[in-house]
């Protein structure tokens, strides 16, 4: 007899299913230009000094290293990191860090430690699909917030959370914001707003998980402070990665917050810890590395792919097209007019040799129909423009039609 | 003002509290022998050929080793694990695997999937304290069955479940066991019981998680298959991991159970994917690597380590002790008599020299008070004697005091 597996499951298992995986999937290559992969482009991983750092901190660092809890070099890793979150505005100790596998772990514990099923969750709307399906996982009722060109709209967020609260209402456990350069969107939420969260945040009672995973990435304007830098009252989960900085496959991340929700993550982690191994190799890379000049290639590296991008954008999209312009990061997010479906256009794109993503997995409530997510973080420039070419000859071709 | 952070926490993270975190923890050195690491003994790292195997690997992959998906070693490395599960009977293929951040992951994803608060999980008692926290994460209602020399007994089990189902009580949804070698008794269940598990876990609807962390590192009599070589109904995850044949900073282990059950958990991993840099650098290392020689060293390791501690158990241990006598793995279990308490000498024996694990956290319940698991895995065979001599001394004060 098969095994009664709706019996077996935990509710939450139950209520998700099994749709809409994302990550840990093969890179299959094909001939269509990938604009649909937000990675950093080919050329920037530092292969031969991380093939050198590999090879020399494994011995140097001996049979430690590849032990439970990591030896020197992880130290390294862990200092490193306090260091960068410092440059980035956040001065704060070992006890409030959690070094996890990329920030997907750290978004995920978050909602080990926060979320039961049903519980309010407002997510910027469109969002990190990542970010969504943690947050299905764990069966969260997920609220969108509108979020425009200055970022996510506190006035209505304001106006809401008031009325629920009028009306006797359960209110919001977690808000969820890509603050830098927003994933799918490119945008960046402005300083007045970033006050106003944190501000309604107290109010409300509410936390706000920050993923900060592009700020480090701004090719154009100021600075502004993230909210894990401003955070006054141990409202703000603030995570991070190297993922973006330097390659996705080291899965290094890191979530900061106060002391006592450090340790709530850290008891929910449960995986023995995050790869010594990475944190050996990334440590002694890091140490032979001086970042803020990489940091500063990368920068216009993705800054000139940016322009191509908007360049593209500028010269084929026909009217009624609509696009963002974003000052750091990997995105930019396309607007077609009313009555397409982006879905649909997926198909007659991959052929004609190009593949963006639609925007339908950004939204937690089935919206994204008229959007692309369009990552230039990959291609190089050329063809970049020649895929935004063909993505805007498809999207003529069914306005004419 | 301060968060209200009960208000917030989920329910699962409200039981759970801060309590016994295992795991990450940086190993810090003293004098005292160090008789609590389940780890592999230092000499057993293949540093150098690690270390010669990263830096080939990432080179020879290109940046798609340290993207998301991993390039080509990653899958080698996938390949090699379905290779090495057909070696120990469970002939799969890759829908039925999933690569896992060590066993520590796959069994805290089981978890997720199937346990909510206050579902019954049978325990093996005395079991791993980490198998154990993982389950208290999710609030599970545990509940021990009792092992002895021929592991689980099944008897007391069948018994059990029998009345459960006459009285209409509700069933479990788990059993967790370690099969082979546990942690912390070293014992192995028989054949026979084996069999009658399976039968169990047919008749009453349960899912069996092996723990097969220790299965190929038996250095005295026969193999006996393991449950997920013989499960025909898909009662069984079997769950096995490089940790201990290799090292356990790669962080790699794997879940093998039925395609359903390994979509789910590969939901629920949200992740990003398992570490691509530890699978292309172990891909890599295990392609040139004779895995059967090294399994046969590491057999002669731990079974020359094995007889130190017996031999030194039976010249030092006071009248009214008992050990079990492993054939494979890491630990002796040291029963002391009655009236004594583990935890009450573990400083004393440390400022002696030496430092084994109390018996308590390997217990549901509280038990454990007689118990010592002693790990002979990492000590030379000299310092395991003197150790135990420590021990011994500390034990007959106490009993003579």
């Amino acid at each position: 007899m098969a095994k009664d597996l709706e019996r077996l499951l935990s509710d939450r298992a139950r209520l998700r299913g099994t749709g809409g995986v994302v990550g840990g999937l093969s890179r299959r290559h094909d001939e269509a230009i990938p604009l649909h992969y937000g990675y950093p482009y080919p050329d920037s991983y530092p292969l031969e000094d991380l093939s050198r750092a590999a090879a020399q901190s494994i011995l140097e660092d001996g049979p430690e290293a590849i032990n439970y809890g990591g030896a020197e070099l992880a130290e390294v890793f862990e200092g490193l990191v306090l260091d960068r979150l410092a440059v980035r505005g956040i001065a704060c100790d070992s006890d409030r860090v959690l070094i996890t596998s990329g920030s997907s772990q750290a978004i995920n514990l978050v909602c080990s430690v926060f979320v039961d099923i049903g519980d309010k969750v407002l997510v910027e709307a469109p969002s990190y699909m990542g970010g969504l399906n943690s947050f299905r996982n764990f069966g969260a009722e997920m609220i969108p917030v509108e979020g425009d060109a200055l970022g996510i709209r506190t006035e209505e967020l304001g106006a809401m959370l008031a009325d629920w609260r009028a009306r006797g209402e359960t209110m919001p456990k977690i808000l969820y914001s890509i603050t830098n350069f927003n994933n799918p969107s490119g945008c960046t939420t402005c300083a007045p707003r970033r006050g106003e969260l944190l501000e309604l945040a107290r109010e409300y009672g509410f936390l706000i998980l920050e993923d900060d995973a592009y700020g480090e990435l701004r090719f154009e304007g100021e600075d502004i402070p993230c909210l894990g830098a401003s955070d006054e009252d141990g409202s703000v989960i603030h995570v991070g990665s190297m993922s973006k900085i330097l390659a996705p496959g080291v899965r290094l991340g890191w979530a900061v917050a106060t002391p006592e929700i450090i340790r709530r993550l850290n008891v929910h982690k449960a995986d023995g810890g995050t790869s010594p191994l990475a944190r050996t190799v990334v440590g002694g890379y890091l140490q032979e590395t001086d970042l803020d000049a990489r940091l500063e290639t990368l920068r216009e590296g993705y800054r000139v792919r940016r322009d191509a991008a908007l360049e593209a954008l500028e010269a084929y999209m026909p009217d009624g097209c609509s696009w963002t312009r974003p000052e750091g990061g990997y995105f930019v997010w396309l607007t077609v007019p009313a009555g397409l479906d982006s879905d649909d256009m997926l198909e007659e794109m991959a052929e004609e040799g190009v593949k963006p993503l639609s925007g339908r997995q950004f939204y937690c409530d089935g919206r994204g129909a008229e959007n692309f997510r369009i990552s230039y973080s990959y291609p190089d420039p050329e063809d970049i423009r020649r895929g935004i070419e063909i993505m805007a000859r498809v999207i003529r071709r069914r306005l004419e039609g």
